[in-house]
């Protein structure tokens, strides 16, 4: 599938579509629909499970999307969270320095300054995308940030954060007294962060308004135990920083030949396994990139971006990142709110040092659709895995009739307290049936004749095929919760050596 | 408890304070903790399973906070969305003229003009709550919405939504096409608005940033039926608009004697047992107060406030709403968007009708604590109901010992997978029951000596502490899991009629 192709999906089956749709489509803000909002909260609840609830020591938090100036000016945001932003001349058009260049083929890196940039642009006689000119305005240094004005005076600036990140630094302080004073401590937030992107495109992948799902570890550097034995043996596609090509390799080998830290290897381990273990990614479709010279942060001590191999994108393309931030981030907060956030354990005084698990959650159900999406024959399936389906089962009758439809009912009443069934009463059987691949439910569970027919030795039974082989068996309606639910439920806990 | 007590008790338990707190607070935005952000779901959780997944046709979405203008002026928000503020000509302080006036005990209309306002400050004498002068600037409207400008040249003028509604009404169109065409239809939204309040205060009551939970249903005000039946002998607190005083009347009355429509009714009944037989609200402290005249939305045929009697905020305030909007804005949405809204059902066509239920989920929160925070002897106890606690259970060991450990990881291990656990190994057994009574955890197990002595005839049990009655019992590991889940769990379809 290219771009359109999955955005025609989208929309035909309740994804997601631009916001303000009816008013033809707002820049780089997307609404999701009845699927989609099922489909994201899956996987967002996932992830929490994954990454969050299977250790004690992480909570979930939820933070303000509004920030005032100070916290951000300390961050850095407000001075160096720029893209370089170029004009044409003569029509006016704006882009992306990085990605118009990019999109020639002229290969610059993404710390490049503002003159270097304009310097490829002309040295490159890169043309506007509207116009075909290639007289360019003055390349810019221009802030990402999207900034607000409260009050009655509207005298008070702030801004929309751009990571949820932020809301877990500003809460350490707090959250490390309430919580017993204890590392590693880590607070996880889903939520919005914003971004006023010049050229918001590519679907889900560049936009003004996205979902994070992001955990930040608080450690001590001297004293973070990992279970590393747990994973080191695992293989993992890699690019290194300054390396022609992917490798496979073991994680105990990113620690002794390259140096990675044991705690940050084992966490790339956890996230390996959630993509292709969890999820079911084909292992070749995933690789973690390494950041390095100034391509990556400058606080970042390690930093590396995972991607996934998204056809619609045009190859692999980042989905989240794992950065080892040091202590820049409560140092900067120490400097900028005057509250001293280092710790005293064990008679030591230091500051906390941060790993950052990073997830984008809408680039992140995109690439679900990419992957998973199949052609099966005359069939288009979406194979993602049942725990991850919007809808588990969904209930047909095949005629209309009285009897019929009070057992679609009773079988519908009986199932929804357990998992989200669909209702589907309209239409032919084909079609009922094809909606429901495109949108990946496991089961589709049909009442007949048969089913109300008291002479009939499938009385009280129905039948229910399933999504991948087709295959159908017959069931009693009480048989179904539990079948149903074996087949589609997830447990973090007992997998992938967490206990 | 007083507004001061509550937010101190917020700030203690890990349930809220103001965002960027390290920073001095911002205004009117509060952030959640690990403790706040789980009760916050639980009952946005709550809200989804009894007011959305009972009914088929009902869906949760979700909507971009972005929002470009033209949608906002055909709802009317980008000239109506106003509140009348006032500054003090000496000091420049600003205030809502109409919170000015109500705490000076001024009676006003929530509709009167900036000049009736301005007039009424004046004739009664009321002085700036900061320098005691009496010297107004003129009153004036002030629009509520926070403006974003977006875009290389921040040419792109756009809003944060100032009510998640709107965003279900942009999506009613191609959500109506994808679900079959048939109404009616719920769209629900739990999602943040944001308005520009110019005093924010009350704690979580006026924010600048909220979280609605909303849900919109769509209708065909010629042949909606409800079960009416099943609520209309229920008697409720309403107090009608022009009536001097509550009353408490059945549904029955309500329709019959005043007029109000039976699905308006029908889901006064709802909202009534979600408030006193699913939260467990005393009777005497919610009621739904009719507003009429000025006081009113124009475009709503019925409006009433859900209020619910809150001691630290001085009596009934607002907790949520049950508006009828007639064709009210898919009308304004047509006109705007050049897209027909109107439907053809039966080949009759018109104009769907939208009922909102609209409820503010901060307020809820601050509303839970102020409701079931008490005083029992010398322990002070959040009495709310199991199903809503943050955590269902807390593990303690009683003694600093490896044995002891290892079992109280295990009891750890065997219920994390099923609810929220919290394990807390520090600071003496007093405190640790006193923490957990505060944030309303119905269940602390202790490992003691005796759970890990072979001989004991109590080796391998636990003590099971309830917070209600402090009672003990003690259990067999194997046995913790359906005790607690049993004592815990809501099941929305079960109970109340839904069935």
């Amino acid at each position: 599938m290219n771009i359109d192709d999955l955005m025609a999906l989208a929309k035909r089956r309740g994804l997601f579509w631009p916001g303000a749709e009816i008013y033809g489509g707002a820049s780089g803000v997307y609404d999701y629909g009845d699927v989609g909002a099922l489909l994201k909260r899956n996987w967002e609840s996932l992830w929490l499970s994954f990454f969050v609830d299977t250790n004690p020591d992480y909570h979930l938090i939820e933070g303000a999307n509004i920030m005032p100036e100070a916290p951000l000016v300390s961050s850095g945001h407000a001075s160096r969270f720029n893209d370089v932003i170029v004009g044409c001349s003569k029509c006016k058009s704006f882009y992306r320095a990085d990605v118009l260049l990019g999109d020639a083929g002229v290969k610059i890196s993404e710390g490049a300054s503002a003159e270097q940039m304009g310097r490829a642009l002309e040295e490159n006689k890169v043309k506007c995308q509207s116009c075909r000119s290639t007289a360019w305005l003055p390349a810019k240094a221009f802030n990402m940030m999207i900034d607000v004005s409260l009050g009655p005076e509207k005298g008070d600036k702030g801004y929309l954060r751009p990571e949820t990140a932020q809301s877990a630094y500003l809460n350490f302080f707090r959250e490390f007294n309430i919580l017993r004073k204890t590392l590693p401590l880590g607070l996880a937030i889903i939520g919005r962060a914003y971004r006023n992107e010049i050229s918001p495109r590519q679907g889900l992948y560049r936009m003004r308004e996205l979902v994070q799902a992001e955990l930040q570890i608080f450690f001590d550097p001297e004293n973070w135990r990992v279970d590393f034995g747990a994973v080191s043996g695992r293989k993992v596609n890699v690019h290194l920083y300054g390396k022609g090509a992917d490798e496979k390799m073991t994680l105990q080998e990113l620690v002794t030949k390259h140096g990675i830290p044991e705690f940050y290897a084992y966490h790339i381990g956890l996230i390996d396994v959630f993509y292709r273990d969890v999820l079911g990614v084909p292992e070749e479709r995933i690789r973690f990139l390494e950041k390095g010279g100034d391509e990556k942060a400058f606080y970042n001590k390690v930093h590396m971006d995972i991607e996934v191999n998204v056809e619609s994108w045009g190859g692999f393309k980042e989905v989240g990142g794992l950065h080892y931030r040091g202590d820049y981030d409560l140092t900067q907060h120490t400097k900028g709110s005057q509250q001293d956030h280092s710790v005293t354990i064990a008679e030591r005084k230091f500051m906390p040092n941060v790993l950052e698990l990073s997830f984008g959650v809408d680039r992140n159900v995109w690439m679900l659709i990419d992957v998973f999406y199949k052609k099966d024959g005359d069939r288009s399936v979406l194979k993602i895995r049942p725990f991850l389906a919007p809808y588990k089962a969904a209930i047909f009758s095949l005629q209309k009739e009285p009897e019929i439809d009070k057992m679609v009912e009773t079988v519908y009443k009986e199932l929804r307290p357990h998992f989200k069934v669909f209702l589907d009463q309209s239409g032919s059987i084909g079609r009922r049936y094809a909606r429901m691949d495109e949108i990946g439910t496991p089961f589709c569970i049909t009442v007949d004749y048969d089913s109300v027919s008291k002479g009939s030795d499938k009385f009280g039974t129905v039948t229910v095929r399933s999504r991948d082989d087709k295959a159908q068996v017959r069931l009693k309606i009480g048989e179904l919760k539990d079948y149903i639910s074996k087949a589609t439920s997830f447990n973090a806990y007992g997998a992938f050596g967490f206990n």
